[in-house]
C-alpha cells in the first residue's frame, strides 16, 4: 500500500467478488448502479475489483471511539512523515515558468538521463540508455497498473498475472482491469516469506504473460536474492512473460553498507544483456518523502519501454516540468536520501527489538514496516488496538487474497514506522501494554 | 491535438491500421518486436493505433531545410503561447510544502468546490455536488482516454465508440485500446461542420456505448447547438450510450457576450436533472495557458463519476497538492482568463480576414484554429508552405480518417493562431504571398 487515505473511494457497492487463485469470475450482478440513470455501458471488469484494504480498515473502525485519553497514532499507512527535502521544493519552484509548454510523455530528457545515472550508480550497471531504456512516470502505482494494460493479451485463453500474496492491492485490481486472473503465490514464515515460486504448476507458467515482484517487499521486508531473481529469469525465457518489478521501497534500509539488490542489478550480474522481458519500477516517494510529487520512474528493456511509451502516449500521463525539474534535483542527490535512511534505522533498531519482546516481528531487511504475528486474528487485533489505546494497525488478512487453502496475512499486522521515533516509540508502548491485557 | 511535439513518440513500426468506419481490424503482424527479446506477452490493441498528426507531419517535413532566409513559425500546434498567469505560478509555489503527502484520487475537497463553483457560475448551472458530480484530472487527454476505459464493456458484440471526423485523436486511441471500433461521424463544409448525427444509423447508434463531442470543436471552431445536444439526449436515452463532452476549448471565444453553449448548460435547458449519462471534460491548458500543469475537471451524471473514481483509483492519476493549488486559484480568477479571450480576439479579428481574402477560411466561434480550405492537397500545401515560408501547418486530413467515402479533413489545413499577433500577422503575409505562387 502507498498509503492513501481514501475516504470517497471504493463505495459498498463495488465490493468485488473474492476469487482464490482460481479463474473464478465475479457475476455481473456485482455491476454498480447509479440511483438516477444506468448507462448501459459500463466496463464489467470493474465490478471484479474488492475493497481497498484502508476502505475495509475504515468498516472496521466505523463505530468504534478510540481510546479518548490517548491521542491517537496511526501506523496503518504506508506513507512517509519525514519532510520533503528543501531542494526539491525549491527546484519545483524554480521551474513555474515551465508550465506553459506541453510536456512530453516520454519525459524531459534531462529527467530521463538523471534517472539513467542513479540507476547505473546505484546498481552498479554499465550506462543505461535514456532515450531507449528510462521513461519517468506519475508514481508507481500509476506506472505499475498501467503496464498490465500494456502489456496483458486478454484474447489469449486463461490471460494470468502472478502476484505474491499478500501484495500491494494495485497488481490485482490491474490485472483485473486489463482482462487477466490474478493467481497469488503464498510468501509464508514458514518459508522466510519467499514468495513459493516453486510450487506454480508449469501449466500455469505456461499462460502466465506477467509477474509482478516486490522488492523490498510489502508488507514482509524482504528483499528477493539473486538466486531468486536467476530463477524467475530462467521460468521468464521459457514461458516468455514479462517481469514487473516494484522497487518503490528499494532507498529505504538500516545498513548503509547492504544496498538492497535490484532487478536490474540481478540481470546484469546474470550476464543478461538488455534486460530482457524486465521492467523495473522506482519512485521518489519513499526515497525523497515526496510522495505528493507523484514521481517515479519506469527501467529496463528497451522493447517494453516503447511499447509503454506508446500506451503512454493516449494514456497521457505526461509529467509537468515543475515535477519535472524537482524530481530531477531529487535523484541528483543522495545526502538527504542517507538522512532519510539514518532515521527510519534510528526508529528500526531501537523499537524492533522493543516490540519482538511482546509481539513477534522479524526486522526487515528494508521498507518500513514491521510484518508481525498476532494472538489470535489480526482484524480484531487491530480493532482492539485501536479502542484501547488509540493505535491503528493494518490487518494483514486485507493485504492477502484466500490461496491455496490459506490466506498468508491472516494472524499478523502491518506496522508502519513512519511517523517520528517519539511517536513510534509510544505507539509500541501502548502495544506492548495492550498485549498484556489480551 | 493538445499540441504534443513528441519526437520519440509513435515509432514506424506501431503504423496502425486505417479502418474505415467499419470494424475491420488489424492483423496480429503489425505488433511491435523488440531487438533483442520479443515477449509474447503485449496487449495487441497496442497494433490498431495510427500514428499521431504530428509524427506524420514530421515525416513530410523530412529532409526539407525551409526557407532559409525566413524565421520558422509554427501554427501546426495548438499548443498556447500566452504566459502561465502570475497567480497560478505563486500558487503553485507557495503549495510546495504538500508533497510530503499523499494526495487522494478524488482530488482536494476544496479544488472539487472550486470547479463545481465555477461550471455552476459559467454555465447558470444550479450548484453541482462537488462530493459526487465533480472530479479533478490531470489534463483532458488523461481523462478522455481513462474514461472510455471505464465505461467500455468489450464483451459486448459489436462495442462501438462514436467519434466526429475530423477529431482529436485520443478519442480514436481510447475506443481502440477499450477494445471498441471507432466510428466517424463526418462534419463537412457543405452542412456547417455539424457531424452528421442524423446520418448514423439506427443498427450502429443500438451498438454505440460512448459518443465523444467536441465543443468548442477542434479543428472547426464549431459550436455544438442546443438542438444538437437536445438530439444527441434523445439518441442517449433511447439507446443507453454516455457522452463524453470534451470541452477543453471552452474557454477560448471572441465576444464576452457569447460565451459557448456548454454540454451541462444544455442538459440543464433541456430539463435533464442530474446529467444522465453525460461526462463534460475540462482543462486549465488553454482557459489558463498551463498546459505544463496537467490539470483539468470531469463533471457530470454522479454515477458515471463513482466509476470513473472507482477506475481511477487504480489508474493512479492522483494530483499533486502543488498542483491542485494551482488549480484551485487559476479557477478562482476570471480576469486573467478575459485577458486571455482578448488577445485571442486581437488576433482572430485582424487576421481572419487578412487570410480568408486569399484562402477560404470561416471565422471560427471559438477555440485558436483556423480551418482553411487548400488549392489542392492539403499535405502538399503544408509541404511547400514549410519550405517556401518557413511556415508549418498541420494537414486536415492527417486528424481526420477516411469514412463514408470522404476525409473530411482532405483539403483543408489547421492553423492555430497561438503565436504572439505580429508572429501570426507575420505567418499570415507569407501564407498569402505563398498562394500567389500557388
Amino acid at each position: 500500500m502507498r498509503g492513501f487515505i481514501e475516504g470517497v473511494e471504493f463505495p459498498g457497492q463495488y465490493r468485488g467478488v473474492r476469487y482464490n487463485g482460481s479463474a473464478r469470475r465475479a457475476g455481473r450482478s456485482a455491476r454498480p448502479r447509479s440511483r438516477h440513470t444506468f448507462p448501459r455501458s459500463l466496463n464489467p471488469r470493474l465490478s471484479r475489483l474488492s475493497p481497498y484494504p484502508f476502505e475495509r480498515l475504515r468498516e472496521l473502525f466505523s463505530g468504534i471511539t478510540p481510546n479518548p485519553a490517548k491521542n491517537p497514532i496511526a501506523l496503518s499507512i504506508g506513507e512517509p512523515k519525514h519532510p520533503t527535502p528543501r531542494l526539491v521544493l525549491d527546484a519545483m519552484t524554480a521551474a513555474g515558468s515551465g508550465l506553459a509548454n506541453y510536456p512530453m510523455t516520454a519525459g524531459a530528457p534531462a529527467l530521463r538521463e538523471a534517472i539513467a545515472r542513479w540507476l547505473a550508480r546505484r546498481h552498479g550497471l554499465p550506462s543505461l540508455d535514456p532515450a531507449t531504456q528510462v521513461l519517468p512516470v506519475l508514481g508507481s502505482r500509476e506506472a505499475l497498473f498501467a503496464f498490465a494494460q500494456t502489456v496483458v493479451d486478454a484474447s489469449r485463453v486463461g490471460a494470468t498475472v502472478v502476484t505474491p500474496n499478500p501484495f500491494y492491492q494495485i497488481y490485482e485490481g490491474a490485472a483485473l482491469l486489463a482482462g487477466a486472473t490474478p493467481y497469488c503465490v503464498n510468501a509464508t514464515p514458514e518459508h522466510g516469506f519467499v514468495p513459493a515460486w516453486d510450487e506454480v504448476p508449469d501449466t500455469l507458467w505456461a499462460r502466465t504473460q506477467l509477474v509482478y515482484v516486490c522488492s523490498p517487499d510489502n508488507p514482509t521486508g524482504r528483499v528477493t536474492t539473486i538466486d531468486e531473481w536467476q530463477r524467475l529469469f530462467e521460468l521468464s525465457d521459457r514461458y516468455g512473460f514479462v517481469i514487473a518489478a516494484d522497487e518503490c521501497y528499494s532507498e529505504v534500509y538500516f545498513d548503509e553498507a547492504k544496498a538492497p539488490l535490484g532487478s536490474l542489478a540481478a540481470a546484469h550480474q546474470s550476464g543478461r544483456s538488455g534486460f530482457p522481458r524486465l521492467l523495473c519500477f522506482g519512485s521518489l516517494s519513499k526515497r525523497s518523502n515526496a510522495p505528493g510529487l507523484r514521481s517515479g520512474y519506469v527501467a529496463g528493456d528497451a522493447g517494453l519501454v516503447k511499447s509503454f511509451l506508446l500506451y503512454r502516449t493516449y494514456h497521457g500521463s505526461a509529467m509537468s516540468p515543475a515535477v519535472a525539474a524537482a524530481s530531477l534535483a531529487a535523484w541528483n542527490d543522495e545526502v538527504h536520501v542517507r538522512e532519510n535512511r539514518a532515521a527510519y534505522a534510528a526508529k528500526f533498531t531501537a523499537l524492533q527489538p522493543r516490540l519482538a519482546a511482546a509481539l513477534p516481528c522479524p526486522m526487515p531487511e528494508a521498507a518500513f514496516y514491521l510484518w508481525a504475528a498476532t494472538p489470535g486474528d489480526d482484524a480484531e487485533f487491530a480493532r482492539r488496538l485501536y479502542a484501547e489505546q488509540a493505535v491503528s494497525v493494518l490487518p494483514g488478512s486485507y493485504l492477502g487474497r484466500e490461496a491455496h487453502g490459506a490466506n498468508p496475512g491472516r494472524g499478523r499486522v502491518r506496522i508502519a514506522l513512519v511517523a517520528p521515533l517519539a511517536e513510534c516509540a509510544e505507539a509500541v508502548d501502548r502495544i506492548v501494554a495492550f498485549l498484556r491485557t489480551v
